[in-house]
């Protein structure tokens, strides 16, 4: 199992992750990705899917047309993991 | 542009989707499917999203794992219309 | 229906589509993508299967791994239309 | 690395596989698969593709509408391996 992350790596994660915002109990980080229209934003729902299912680790997400609002926490761990931050990374890769 | 349904319509068209409901304030209609897996839920995702984007309406919908919640409603016409209706049967033969 | 491009529009497209060939028999374009990696190419499948779906128009394509090889033609006119054209477009706009 | 399959293992493994074929020079295994339409097809390939992506081995396919042809074999081992085998198990409980 993955241990949850400690205030100090969670810090210290969120200076890489600068278009991600931790929730206000400190359990999972969120970001909102805006394309130009519902086919960029279901491409891009589509390699992150390849890439979560890979992982074994899926996103919190919803889509309305061109916005896609996500939201990273590990339930297994209660909180953030190294999983969330990967996941993360990689999503910012993709977008 | 295309109308606003009357409640009349509202209610007859919610005899035919048994799985959805209405919306508190009677502009939307919601259902929540889930599957038996992320692959499959991704899948009805995908299989969707060809078919709104084909219509020019789009579903407003999150997912967890092997759950999509999904929310139709008609922004231009600021509620339900046959839009609406037409999207939700074709979920429900996808699904 | 959609009309068979005569000799000179087959020509005159082909200028503007520089990275695609016509087909000996000149029944057809085709051109072969290359990504980074699989989920960039299914990614970028998907994108076109939405554009595609939305057209009624489908590309002949095949997939190994990073590479996809598509063709074109439109088997209602026996040969290159304008939809042929439109969607090669597409399909360089979003590779 | 995963060991190329022996003609008894390859046989054995087709008597399972009931829709696939052994293509002429015993590297790989074939079918076809044909669905309603394209919506149903591109489903069906985004469901294998995550499933494909996770196992870290491809479908070597082509897709025309509503049909698509898949080919199975491993390059690293040059022939067939118990991955050619995994994947079209899982290709057969998708379709």
């Amino acid at each position: 199992m993955t241990d949850q992350l400690s205030s100090t790596q969670i810090t210290s994660a969120l200076v890489r992750l600068s278009n991600w915002s931790l929730t206000q109990d400190g359990l999972a980080i969120t970001r909102t990705f805006v394309f130009s229209n519902f086919v960029d934003a279901f491409g891009f729902m589509t390699r992150v899917a390849l890439v979560a299912e890979k992982m074994n680790h899926h996103p919190e997400w919803s889509n309305v047309y061109k916005t896609v609002d996500v939201r990273l926490t590990t339930h297994s761990a209660n909180g953030l993991t190294e999983l969330d931050v990967k996941l993360a990374e990689k999503m910012d890769m993709l977008a």
